[in-house]
């Protein structure tokens, strides 16, 4: 059987059952969530990492300025660092290149990473380049921390907490996905300030890691259409199925919602949060069906 | 000007001047050395990070069994942690692999990557996969620790310092490139029991890995070509510039000699470690030339 028809999510879910977990620490999430969180004797913060990649033909077109592409490739998991309420502190940059690739290119690329590094303080600590005869890939880890009482993950939602997104959805392979911020701010800002039950960065699309977040938590979920805050110029169906929103969405308790509405605007009086729904206790039934967001090896042809 | 024109070493010389450190700790160790070793305050070990990849058409070939380039990929990250001779505890993989690629190699690639991990009780934490139009690519990072009187690096060699080398090099690209055991047991041993000046693990070869110990050292280098522990069916000429050898390249004093290599052969009976020059003041003169090693990038065509 071929990737394409087996699906990323479930090919993962078989492999991550059977991965060594080491003895050198407690895993306290591991593969499948946003980040990996571990517990390492004598320290007080749990670590945590991250290592995500950009292609080229996948997450860049042919022909893309080489500082967007090193600022995304950067901010991908940066972004994962946001949805568990992280701190980065350290990445890894590799780089897999043609030898008939521009020096210029590769100088531009380094700009691009650096300067979405130095956005959270992030050293750039290791580097390495291997030629290719395919296409451009990037691949870059992050070490940061996380204080035990404000990690959070896709798990933890609860039966009645409100779901909530932050700025827009829809459009962002046409402007943002090369230029987005990882909401890293906006994260600490919300673990330091309220009790965030789960939470997750958009990279696929609402359509795709919603249900991943009520899989994760043993919830269903119900969303409000109409409530969906839609970047200007895209649809609703934009807005669940395109992906590289990176926007936060999170699970928080309705008890807190209007003091959280309220500081929310106060601190972040330019960008959005909208609740578009909440999180309920069956997994089937009541559900609105979504559809299917971006998934890798699933895209349609 | 082109990549293959410049080649790896300028390019990543020029650009690792000029990344951003962070302020999140001290970096011991950074872009340039084997592994990256940074300070964390509160714990009393060095954290040591490292990423390394493997391309298919560069590191494997097409056709190559899935399990021997998941341990390949795994094992290479793990060789320059016996290089910087810490101890890997979790690692990340990226695998960036087309969507018709069989789900049967995927198995067979996480089966040879779960062995490798396990040899050094490493615990493989996260997993990201990237459908791609080109050749396979792999990225695994380790995070690691090493006592800070253990740690070993590229610098600290010293003039008059013997150079030892574990094992035997050349004609690793037919038999062992796909099987080799990263040194981390016999450099734990070294680093125990003696004072290692200056560490690496030959990965592009000898004529291009022992130049660059030599210059992050600050010091030249004499070899005893007739002294090379050749490995049977190669010829010194292989030994010298065909890399993938995965042994470990030392600095030590001479006073250690005798006493090092009465010990090596009680504790490590079965592999060879061979005195093979030593190091000397000039950066220059007196320096033999080496042929290139494998340099990425610059290789013959």
């Amino acid at each position: 059987m071929k990737l394409a028809a087996l699906g990323e999510d479930r090919l993962l879910d078989e492999i991550f059952r059977h991965l060594p977990r080491g003895r050198a620490g407690k895993i306290v999430a591991g593969a499948g969530d946003d980040c990996a969180i571990v517990e390492i004797r004598g320290s007080k913060k749990w670590v945590v990492l991250k290592t995500d990649c950009v292609v080229e033909g996948v997450h860049f077109l042919p022909g893309t300025n080489a500082s967007d592409v090193g600022w995304k490739a950067m901010m991908r998991p940066l972004s994962d660092f946001a949805a568990a309420s992280a701190l980065p502190h350290f990445a890894l940059v590799t780089l897999i290149v043609p030898d008939q690739t521009e020096v210029a290119w590769v100088r531009g690329f380094y700009c691009g990473m650096r300067r979405a590094a130095n956005c959270f303080d992030v050293g750039i600590v290791g580097g390495e380049t291997s030629n290719t005869r395919g296409p451009i890939a990037i691949s870059v880890s992050v070490i940061g921390f996380v204080e035990k009482s404000r990690a959070t993950s896709r798990r933890g939602g609860r039966p009645g907490d409100d779901l909530f997104v932050t700025g827009r959805l829809g459009g962002a392979l046409e402007r943002k996905h090369l230029k987005f911020v990882a909401r890293i701010l906006e994260s600490r800002w919300l673990t330091k300030n309220f009790s965030i039950h789960a939470m997750m960065d958009l990279s696929d699309a609402l359509g795709a890691d919603l249900p991943r977040l009520a899989r994760a938590s043993k919830v269903g979920f119900n969303i409000e259409l109409q409530d969906l805050p839609v970047a200007r110029g895209a649809t609703i169906d934009n807005a669940i199925s395109e992906g590289e929103d990176y926007e936060l969405l999170f699970a928080v308790s309705p008890r807190d919602r209007n003091r959280l509405a309220r500081q929310w605007r106060q601190r972040f009086p330019k960008l959005p949060l909208t609740r578009i729904g909440s999180l309920n206790r069956s997994s089937t039934t009541g559900t609105r069906k979504l559809p299917r967001g971006y998934i890798h090896f699933q895209q349609p042809r």
